[in-house]
């Protein structure tokens, strides 16, 4: 009988799940799903390692499925395919660890405690990411538990490339910049000294492209600067939000278009970047798919901003040595690659057109002065990780272990 | 007697003038000076060329000078210095220029009616600008008036770099950048081909830094990229200005601690920068003075922002050849240049010292592979010579005109 990590990632109507073998020391993907929709038509999607279908529901249009029934539905999932799976711990992310969490921690109840008060720092995903580690202490409260932060990776920038010129009085509330997609980062991190070492030690901008999208830039495999701030709208144009904005056009918006607060939210988070920009959609291969000069513009205005932001990255590293690429976007969209290499090509990137195609490792020629790369994150392994380091080795059976 | 254009630069509680004798086709400062206080303790002091005093006056305390009053004592204290000037026409700084004028304009009434409609784009200075013009036009509707706008320098830049993430509903209205500091960095690129050859034929970095501070991103002397935007408060941290912020920091504000539209726009413009950071003062020469480790830290902030920011604008012109420091500190504060030189030392640019010192203009040594340097601006000049282009040619008298 295999011991087995459970990660969770909850957000406001989905639950995605993965679920790692432990042998040893090793992590092993078993399967790996979804409930999602679950307040509008909750459905069940579940796959193995290969990304083989192997199991699926639907609960039908109008349905509601608590967090708490989705849960309960991922792990009898799993303890029915799994012929005995011990379920030895739980990891989840968690949007933000504030300026206390700056590694991984068991989530005691002090320690959720601590992560609720920072709900204000994250409003839209910090109470759904927490609500999961709830509901299995209620139903196992002996289950050892494990929160991962995407901010904690950016705990090692220097202070300058963390605060903004605002006054203390707003500040000691904790405004700052924190930066997220942490644990994406720090995958790419442990990845690069076995894909490129080069890059590993040196000074690299690692652009994670997928639904949200932010760079960071890493000294020798630690985070000194990203382009996401406070919260995950800054920065880069992603697929719905805006990123970078003069904060004059948000007191535009309020005194001169009579917008509320939520009203803005919904705008610079779900109607603007791509979506907003060509009016046609947030997807990527929408836009490409699509003829439209306004889809054409979204996807140059998509480039031109990586590229600007990743001259910003350099100043902060004092040059460039590599840039990576990654997350959805990042790692199947060979065209966008290939046009923020020719953008940063002033820089010394010299693309391999060939292997950009194939999508890498390495796409960028041999005699290239900076270096690129596509690697695939692995979030999710990265949490299962923290969770196997963090919790007590006996519950883990070195050969075989006892069902529990 | 000679022939004189007056430049007008009009604030919500100020008026600052320059009178420019005009020999032939040559402008020579006669006088500059300014009426400041209007509302609370209203006070008008002159200089000549020289910057000698030749005039003050105060209303004293809790007195009141409209701006119409301020306008009548400058004119008639240019007129009875003068000794017989000859005013041919007015010069007028005008913040926002909005989509249609990408270059200075006689303010015909059409011309002011179409200025007024983009007051929401600037509210706080766009209004005072245009009083002045209404207020001469009433006294002296003859009088030629050109408006000068500090958006109509940055008309050049790609659509890319105008470009904010946000849908049309938002963008038609013309939310977008602009970029500001025009003025200046329009003599710049007139002063460059003298000063800086070199600079001014390629990827030159000018970085204004006043109590408004923006770096523009110039390309054989014309726009392509700035770090303000949409308004004057974007970008890099100013004297009490917070520059780049996630916009969610502003959702934060309204949500979280309760402020209104307007308590941000008092933070984020007059509590913020170095004021803010410091808490102590917005004025580098105070932070300078000041032994405080905030002060330090808000220096620290400053430099750093410039650097990063830099890093951005070279992106926009696929590298850097040249950097240029203008305006009160650009000009004058020797170890701010020193400190952004440093930080940007691996662009390839190697500081002379010694001439950094005496404020150039030339601050980097022979052998910088980009060079480095220190030009005074003068906005008001570069008005004046707009006025006198856009202006019938015979109101100017080639030799001896006579009085009006």
């Amino acid at each position: 009988m295999a011991d087995v990590i459970l990660v969770l990632n909850a957000g406001s109507s989905s639950i995605k799940y993965s679920a790692f073998d432990v042998h040893g020391g090793a992590l092993a993907l078993v399967s790996h799903g979804q409930a999602e929709g679950l307040f509008s038509s909750p459905r069940f999607t579940a796959f193995d390692a290969k990304g083989e279908k192997t199991g699926e529901h639907a609960w039908g249009d109008g349905a509601t499925l608590e967090h708490a029934q989705a849960i309960a539905h991922i792990a009898d999932f799993l303890r029915a395919r799994g012929g005995g799976h011990h379920l030895v711990a739980v990891g989840h992310r968690v949007v933000h660890g504030g300026a206390r969490f700056t590694k991984p921690v068991i989530a005691t109840a002090e320690v959720l405690a601590e992560l609720d008060r920072l709900t204000p720092l994250a409003p839209l995903h910090q109470p759904h990411n927490l609500k999961p580690i709830r509901i299995v202490a209620e139903r196992n409260p002996a289950m050892p538990q494990v929160a991962c932060f995407d901010t904690a990776f950016h705990a090692t920038q220097p202070a300058l490339a963390q605060a903004f010129a605002l006054p203390d009085s707003v500040t000691k509330n904790g405004v700052r910049r924190y930066g997220f997609h942490g644990l994406s980062y720090e995958y790419i991190a442990s990845a690069l000294p076995d894909v490129a070492p080069d890059a590993a030690g040196g000074r690299t901008v690692v652009a994670h492209l997928g639904n949200g999208a932010s760079l960071c830039a890493m000294l020798a495999g630690r985070s000194v600067a990203s382009t996401m701030g406070f919260t995950a709208v800054d920065g880069l144009m992603m697929g719905t939000r805006c990123g970078n904005l003069d904060p004059g056009v948000i007191l535009y918006l309020l005194d001169e278009l009579g917008m509320n607060a939520r009203e803005i939210e919904d705008l610079l988070y779900r109607g603007s970047g791509l979506l907003g920009v060509s009016g046609i959609s947030g997807d990527m291969r929408a836009l490409f798919a699509s003829g439209d000069d306004r889809a054409r513009f979204a996807i140059d205005l998509y480039v031109y901003r990586i590229a600007r932001e990743l001259g910003s990255m350099a100043a902060a590293l004092h040059g460039l040595d590599a840039v990576v690429f990654t997350a959805g976007i990042g790692e199947h969209a060979a065209e966008i690659r290939r046009r923020v290499c020719e953008e940063a090509q002033w820089w010394g990137i010299e693309l391999d057109a060939r292997a950009n195609e194939s999508n890498g490792p390495r796409i960028s020629a041999a005699s290239s002065k900076v270096s690129a790369w596509v690697i695939p994150t692995n979030e999710e392994l990265m949490i299962a990780r923290h969770t196997l380091e963090l919790i007590d080795p006996a519950r883990v059976a070195p050969t075989e272990g006892a069902s529990a």
